[in-house]
């Protein structure tokens, strides 16, 4: 994403900051000396690319409630491998056959449709292993809170069930709450998982976390429908994914439904909603989250 | 696997009521109801079919320490997830593209490949859900621990890397030494982790987690070396796979290495040394851990 008008320097610096921090614990965790190259198939897969939006915001959440940092980068880095693991499988021939990933030839197409595969499954086996350290780092309680959280937005009834619902859709006419309910699974349930982790890592009382909690669907929800607007109108150099595939797919998606212009609008009243949220959260510092908000809104247009 | 002469009938008898117990569980376990039919694919892998030895192991080595019945079942249907996805995506196309499973058609098959995919991704989230319960049925110290053990055996340096590695192997000559690193990770790792989750479901003491590592490693070996005897001479009817895959297609077995009658007697080995592993563990009744062993090891010969 590249950087909009509205953003400040602090955020930016935050941003950049982080970013290179998540980079560095995820070159450490992603192991290259695996059997038969696996992990170089892993390491290809999740470092050196992606705007690491997730891990982002695991990190602020945690920062505004001065969480363990320790513990909400064990966090960042799960969920990001979970999201890693997630594109290398839905690029498969099987599901969009796509070639092409941040500018680069996708994960099977460099290392094979096998090793991709056990490269996928070994990447999510590793989330976990990171919210399950030997070393005393993370109390048992935050350890379990956090597997939970991570397994029920990937599993059936979360990331996984929506990539289900999206391969059902393909040629059928989704109505707008039909629409919202695979998304939310799809992309919402990890992003709004994201947040909560973050949240769980800083220890925040029930009502900052329900607060939390719309912040998270909010903004996955704009997420989406960003999405959805920039596969219309970006060209192949700002995405580095091969672009329209879902209208050329015949998916449905909301600028399908609604309209550009009308999908826009609705970006923008999903993206007020997470501002909002976040004032009813009592957080004296959330920057960092209002800024992300609108860097996942705004950009690119 | 068909009974042999060895076996007690408190053996079956408890095997039989484990087996009916664990497909209950797993029942309960694996919704229907998730969206656009990926309850019905992930219940499809898991449900009705296979000899639940993992499960078993993890039942029996919690019961020889008395553990925690519920901790022990959660472990035991966990360990069996893992098996099913890693099936499922094993099966594919793009890895050994088996049609048939335990006489049915495999789950690509039947609910094609993008839905396999999925369904084996969810039921890996799934394992590690069942580990991190939120009603307190699992002290938190516990879950981290079955949580651990999981990560380690299913991924790139486990079950995952052992698949990579077999990968690798097609038409190349590995010596005895490769050929037990290949299936210690492979099939070892998950077998060996079913046993010492039960031991920590168990609360085992140090020295006797000890000797069911070596009990679970052994067994783990001799499982292999039975199963690429069997891939040799077992007919269709016994093993409801296709039979003889491994040598069409040029995968290094331990029969191919070593000759019929000398994997026998490397099987028997690896059968005596888990027998010998239990002797040291201290514990009062390890007859079905024993049992279990000569199921593995005996199985239709």
């Amino acid at each position: 994403m590249t950087s909009t008008t509205h953003e400040s320097a602090s955020f930016v610096q935050w941003r950049t900051r982080q970013q290179e921090a998540v980079e560095q614990a995820l070159s450490h965790w992603v192991p290259e000396s695996l059997p038969a190259g696996l992990g170089q198939a892993m390491r290809y897969a999740v470092l050196d690319g992606g705007k690491r939006l997730r891990p982002l915001l695991v990190l602020a959440t945690s920062e505004a409630l001065q969480g363990d940092t320790g513990a909400a980068m064990r966090a960042a880095c799960s969920v990001e491998l979970i999201h890693a693991y997630s594109l290398v499988h839905d690029d498969m021939p099987c599901m969009d056959n796509d070639v092409l990933r941040r500018g680069k030839p996708t994960t099977h197409v460099k290392f094979g449709e096998a090793q991709a595969l056990l490269a996928g499954d070994a990447l999510q086996a590793l989330a976990f292993e990171l919210l399950v350290p030997d070393d005393a780092s993370l109390e048992p309680a935050m350890s379990v809170a956090l597997c939970r959280l991570l397994a029920l937005s990937a599993g059936g009834d979360g990331m996984a069930g929506g990539q289900s619902v999206d391969l059902a859709s393909v040629g059928r006419t989704l109505d707008l709450t039909e629409l919202e309910a695979m998304h939310r699974r799809k992309t919402g349930a990890l992003l709004q998982a994201s947040v909560v982790m973050g949240a769980v890592a800083g220890r925040a009382s029930a009502a900052t976390l329900r607060a939390l909690e719309t912040y998270g669907a909010s903004l996955g929800l704009a997420f989406q429908v960003v999405d959805d607007i920039l596969d219309v109108v970006a060209d192949v150099a700002a995405l580095g994914k091969t672009v329209g595939k879902d209208a050329a797919s015949d998916k449905p998606t909301f600028v399908s439904l609604m309209g550009l212009e009308q999908a826009q609008r609705y970006a923008d009243r999903a993206l007020d909603r997470a501002h909002e949220a976040l004032e009813q959260t009592g957080l004296a510092d959330t920057h960092n989250l209002h800024a992300l908000a609108d860097w996942v809104g705004r950009r690119d247009r």
